[in-house]
């Protein structure tokens, strides 16, 4: 028996009085994921646990079956994982921006004009030629940019501490923040130094580049600053091939998620249509996990552009990508082997059309296969699933459910 | 107000293509247990945690309020307590059994022919005197056969550990294992040592004892091996008692069930016709159930035969057995003062018939009583109890319920 884990980051949704109080999941035109509940089981997930917003990181994290609280620490470490930047297991990781600030360092634009990656990328020879020339005082230093204003910080070696502030002000028209050590420990009041030292070394050797010059003659926005946040050190958790005995591959195009998949040693799948936004080919998703399948039991795909057009509250745009999630999940069901197969769907959080932002609501989910224990839920929604056989479940019960249904899980006691 | 809890072993399982996709406690013919369904509140109940197989053992811990992760060792001690054979808390005991080997211990049957009583108790003669001969380096030790095959290994004194593996293979065809110590303390590899030296001191008892003489000369297989696995320690639990102000008593057949109830510091009340097997005599335990009532205020049942048949893979003589359970519970319904008396009735573990095994899927639960908060729920099976009022609870959160309902719950906080 294998499992096909379809998570639709930020699916569910509230009622929005634009869709006759309807969520964008009970609007939309699913019957792949009508099926899926209809023939299966539905019930609802408090991914972290009830009322909490999961962020994408720590959800994906519950729903393989770890307990974030006791193995987070931070993004940056995720992130920087899932764009390839080798990461340590003490090393600590910042998501970083590049941003535009004014000479009293207070902040205009925290993203730098959504900066394209040819001049983050210029930009960032110039920051790593000063970190050679003047190198913080730890084990190694690294800065890579990544998507457009995106980039990675890493500070590897002893005397260092996650528990440190960021300098990302996360707002403008104020100044870039202080690093702040978060506890009295030498290691945090050393780790935030190196953060404010670097803040001064990254604007002098951004503020007057060739680059920055370029984009103020054309009217754009410079990326004289580097703002640090949301550190990170790996977590430090068994593989899902150890914990459940398991072969587990992951099909994703977000970074953090692929980063979580990796750490939790999942084969990553590349499939370059897949691309995170709205345009993502889900077909050749669906395409992709059908032949995964033929060497992993366990096989994991994302999908981000339903949570996008939550954040930019576009009910109708999220109406559209769930029926791409349908049709990725319609695709998967008629290519494989029904017999053999668990279909699992569900997402990794509410994200409010509302609020415009992740949400603490429950999720809904739907297992469909083989002796699965099957209820009156005919509709995959928010409403519907409530109603189910599986009731309410923690994100971090769903993987011993799915090892379960694999006949892989260990008895305890005998 | 008084409680009867009804525990049918394994009693839960998944939609089987062979009952038109029911399982077999929804194709059963169930009067009474339909009648508690209705006439009381529903809900379904993951005995250790979602997707968790649960062992006999684990599994009544949990439904008896125990935090089976912090208490449990294992089943030996917990066997050997219900075997009527003296547990002290710092004691070992193992499970044995009696098997055939050939001369390069390669095991032949583990159950050297499922070996009757008398055989068995001879056989355990001739070890005692090996034991007194050459006593192991403990300040204790016993061995004595339970039912056919089986036997308990007690060993007491320092320098013991319960960290040691099986010496029985768990299959056939492979040689008896070397004890290993599980970890590296002087007390495990002083285990591992005994055990092994007494792998050899059992087969030089027992391979040229006349009694293996004879079953040779007739055809069957000698019991020229002792092998033993499952190894624990008696779990340090309060009583029940103590615990929740009742007055417990359990009516079961099956030795580890009864070694749980008498750890728990329940009463077991024997009877004699009830026999752990399908001929098991329901009335009679029925009738003592009844009777417990007037000394006792919380009455345990347990009935192993429906875990036998999901074992055998017999849906239909699961059914039938599943029958067996309802006229209990109809006999006790009828009997007892529904005024002063709370019926509930549940399962201890999903015992599914196409894995034949122990599964994770959580357990209906069904409770009768004055006062109880009913719900819709006319039927009492696996997919109806989904949609109870009690919704879905934990193992553990079962006897504060039944305490509560009792009066006799301890209010936190004031």
């Amino acid at each position: 028996m294998k499992v096909v884990l379809i998570i639709a980051d930020g699916m569910a949704d509230v009622p929005l009085k634009e869709l006759n109080t309807k969520t964008p999941l009970e609007a939309a035109k699913k019957p792949s994921l009508n099926r899926v509940a209809e023939l299966g089981i539905c019930g609802m997930i408090d991914v972290i646990a009830p009322g909490i917003p999961p962020g994408s990181d720590t959800a994906h994290l519950a729903l393989l079956g770890y307990d974030v609280m006791e193995v987070y620490t931070g993004r940056g470490a995720l992130e920087a994982i899932g764009s390839e930047i080798d990461i340590l297991p003490n090393d600590l990781a910042f998501r970083c921006n590049f941003a535009t600030v004014d000479e009293e360092f207070k902040v205009l634009d925290r993203r730098a004009g959504r900066i394209e990656n040819d001049d983050a990328a210029k930009l960032t020879v110039a920051i790593e030629e000063s970190l050679r020339a003047d190198p913080p005082q730890v084990s190694g230093v690294l800065f890579r940019n990544t998507v457009q204003h995106r980039a990675i910080l890493r500070l590897s070696g002893p005397n260092l501490s996650i528990m440190v502030s960021d300098t990302d002000p996360h707002k403008t028209g104020v100044k870039v923040s202080d690093a702040r050590p978060l506890e009295g420990s030498r290691e945090a009041k050393n780790t935030a130094d190196i953060l404010n030292k670097l803040t001064h070394q990254f604007h002098e050797a951004l503020k007057n580049h060739p680059v920055n010059r370029k984009r103020k003659k054309k009217g754009l926005l410079p990326a004289n600053m580097i703002l640090c946040r949301g550190v990170g050190q790996l977590p430090e958790i068994d593989p899902l091939a150890l914990l459940y005995g398991i072969r587990p591959a992951a099909i994703a195009a977000m970074p953090l998620v692929k980063g979580v998949c990796k750490t939790a040693g999942m084969r990553l799948i590349s499939v370059p249509e897949a691309t995170g936004t709205y345009e993502t080919d889900v077909i050749a998703k669906a395409r992709a996990a059908v032949s995964a399948l033929q060497s992993y039991d366990f096989v994991l795909v994302h999908v981000k552009a339903t949570d996008l057009a939550s954040h930019d509250g576009k009910p109708e745009k999220k109406i559209e990508m769930i029926e791409k999630v349908d049709a990725l999940a319609g695709h998967i069901i008629k290519n494989v082997d029904m017999d053999e197969t668990f279909i699992v769907v569900t997402a990794d959080h509410t994200t409010s059309s509302i609020k415009r932002a992740h949400s603490g609501e429950p999720v809904p989910v739907a297992i469909m296969g083989h002796g699965v224990r099957t209820d009156d839920v005919k509709e995959f929604g928010e409403r519907a699933c409530a109603k189910g056989g599986l009731g309410r479940i923690r994100g971090q019960d769903l993987m011993p459910i799915l090892v379960n249904l694999l006949g892989k899980a260990e008895m305890a006691g005998s």
